[in-house]
């Protein structure tokens, strides 16, 4: 773990030593949609809402909100509503627990879940580095298995829970994020979250599904979320503001279903975890979120529009520059087409790494992300996440021109001296 | 634990049962002086100055600040003047990690300091709940002494040292609030904290000082802090916002010594813990937090001279009703002269508990909070403590001639069945 450590302070001084550098690193929202001015100012109408609700004066209303508040967080009613209308997930207030942000969430679902040390997380090689980091620190083993095509993923998986079992450990959680994720992009087929689902339910293991981008799709057919899927209490969504509004609200929720943990409710020692983490999530910036949600009839789909949009703009102006910039490598070079989200994934090669990093910035100007730095395994060597939100389709087009030049230099180079 | 989750559900269950009741069981911070709009406000003062340093517009600084953002936060450098303005601490901004209230600095600490079966922590009994709390979640042992006079708090603390070894537990470092202790009330005098520091020295231990009511002093002589005094590079300092400020901010911080935690630096390595358990501390809290601190030239003590002088008189009061109703039982009803914070404890001559806070909730209504609650030994039955803090003093004439009825009555009762 120290070595991820050393990984991020490794890119951070990248980006810092080079910062002419066109990055491709960061999976970042673009700023240019943040309206903070405004979204501050919808904190008067939820406000105005509690104070009717409450037959109080908004001024009181004020005073309580810049105190401490309920655990579990104070607009539960209205992230359910807006699960409802956007994500077609059908929740009970009470089974929401709002957090800072979605990283906290995972937090305390790996220290609620993962108590006794023979507990492991389940996930897929290459993950969120963020789960990688809340493991580690929870003390929690992971047990990886290979991204794989179709089913083939479920009998991967399955191995991983026999391979778990065959070492006395006891899986807990299988962590996802099903909807384009993070880092290849990629969608998990209806009929293999099903699977899942069964085979979950047949080793009784809860499902960890994080949903950051789900907003974002470009194209193709929605593909239901896992929780909506779940008849087996069985699934805990998390799921965040940062990338539909802004990540400096630090808002963020885990869904959690009706399931006993150890003596109690699995949500009555989430909420009793979350008060050890941070007592509660900012009422400041809860009620910034529920004045949004309520101004926006419950929907975020009309804010989200115009970041979508740019998004999908920026993935299609990636693919393209692909398509020129490495018609010659065709059969050497491989990406895939994200239906949505912040990232895709290029295939080299040859094996990419800190020094491959460092030359692709310093003397071409594009900073990537290797994908081993995602790994759980020493696999995907060869491969690099590129990162389309916060950028423009000019550095889109520039960048990929540069990084093709470096691989074309190194397969040049490779060539000559081999 | 399960026992601090059923105490605290019960007093909420009481507070919700009896709403009229008078209730001196939260410490909350007074909402009446909370000037959230004016303290928005400020946030923009903050941006210019970025504007200026960074030489672009106040648009694109509002934005970078409405995104994720550095670690370990953005305005360490505002706080380290603070620091030095409001505390007589010198430190550099480097060596402070920016938090999500000071609780979560608690847990990074905890979980940072205590990653073996065998690392524990040392504490008063009775201790604030939240390290109780964070050291349950962190799964680090506590091991507890009593609070004691003067140097015998030394002597306290030198057995429970004694005893971790004895029991093959490695003290790692211990818990203190030296100044307005919560539940106490307490300070801790030059000379023991000196005591402290050397003995923690001869242990290879360090102290976390906690120091959430420093700045509300009432009579007497400030105390230099913990840290102030720490020539070894040995305490970790943790403060806050939300008493000077307010809770919603949910921006505290921890002041962290050079001082190596297995292969690299303790800074380092909370930094990791806090990028995996909320990425960083919220821009927008920081901002607005910063701007204020701009605006009043590094120093609260303006800010505070109001509420400070409300809870002064608040104190002043219950010092007052508590000699007016128990005058005809000096003998056997004690309590302390806390010099600052905000709570004092009163002993009474029987065990106080979960049953008596019902009846004095539903048929005198006052709320009081056991101390036993904040135990980790089996003692302190007889006491209570007293919040003054976010009331009034006609709520606490009323509020403590109410708890005198019901101590009084339950000794007439007590007296005619014995």
């Amino acid at each position: 773990m120290a070595v991820r450590l050393e990984v991020m302070n490794f890119l951070n001084e990248m980006a810092e030593r080079f910062p002419a550098a066109i990055s491709f690193a960061s999976g970042r929202p673009a700023e240019g949609f943040f309206d903070m001015r405004a979204w501050i100012e919808s904190m008067h109408s939820y406000e105005e809402h509690l104070a009717e609700q409450r037959g109080t004066s908004r001024e009181l209303v004020e005073r309580s909100l810049a105190q401490y508040g309920a655990t579990a967080g104070i607009i539960r009613n209205l992230i359910s509503r807006q699960l409802r209308v956007d994500e077609g997930i059908d929740v009970a207030s009470d089974r929401i627990l709002v957090t800072v942000g979605c990283q906290e969430a995972l937090d305390i679902c790996v220290r609620t879940l993962c108590r006794d040390e023979d507990d492991v997380l389940l996930a897929r090689s290459p993950t969120y580095i963020g789960i990688t980091g809340a493991a580690y620190l929870g003390r929690a083993g992971i047990v990886s298995f290979r991204e794989a095509e179709g089913l083939g993923l479920v009998a991967a998986l399955e191995k991983a829970i026999e391979s778990a079992h065959a070492q006395g450990k006891r899986p807990r959680a299988l962590y996802l994020i099903p909807d384009f994720d993070n880092p290849t992009g990629e969608v998990i087929d209806l009929h293999v979250r099903r699977a899942i689902l069964a085979l979950c339910a047949l080793h009784d293991i809860l499902v960890l599904e994080d949903n950051p981008y789900g907003m974002f799709r470009y194209e193709g057919t929605p593909v239901p979320t896992m929780r909506s899927l779940d008849d087996d209490r069985r699934v805990i969504y998390v799921g965040t503001f940062s990338k539909t509004l802004c990540p400096a609200l630090r808002v963020g929720y885990a869904v959690v279903p009706q399931r006993a943990v150890g003596r109690c409710d699995l949500m009555e020692a989430m909420v009793q975890a979350k008060s050890f983490v941070s007592v509660n999530t900012s009422q400041f910036a809860q009620a910034v979120v529920g004045g949004v949600l309520m101004s926006q009839r419950y929907s975020l789909r009309d804010i989200v529009s115009k970041p979508l949009a740019h998004y999908r703009r920026n993935r299609d102006e990636m693919l393209d520059a692909l398509d020129r910039h490495f018609a010659d490598l065709r059969s050497q070079v491989h990406w895939n087409r994200p239906e949505g989200g912040f990232f895709l994934v290029v295939e080299l090669p040859f094996d990419f790494g800190d020094e491959h990093v460092k030359r692709c910035a310093e003397a071409y100007g594009v900073l990537v992300m290797p994908l081993r730095y995602f790994a759980l395994d020493s696999n995907d060597g060869r491969r690099v996440r590129l990162a389309f939100s916060n950028t423009s389709p000019e550095k889109i087009r520039d960048g990929i021109s540069r990084f093709s030049r470096f691989v074309h230099d190194h397969l040049d180079r490779k060539g000559a001296s081999g």
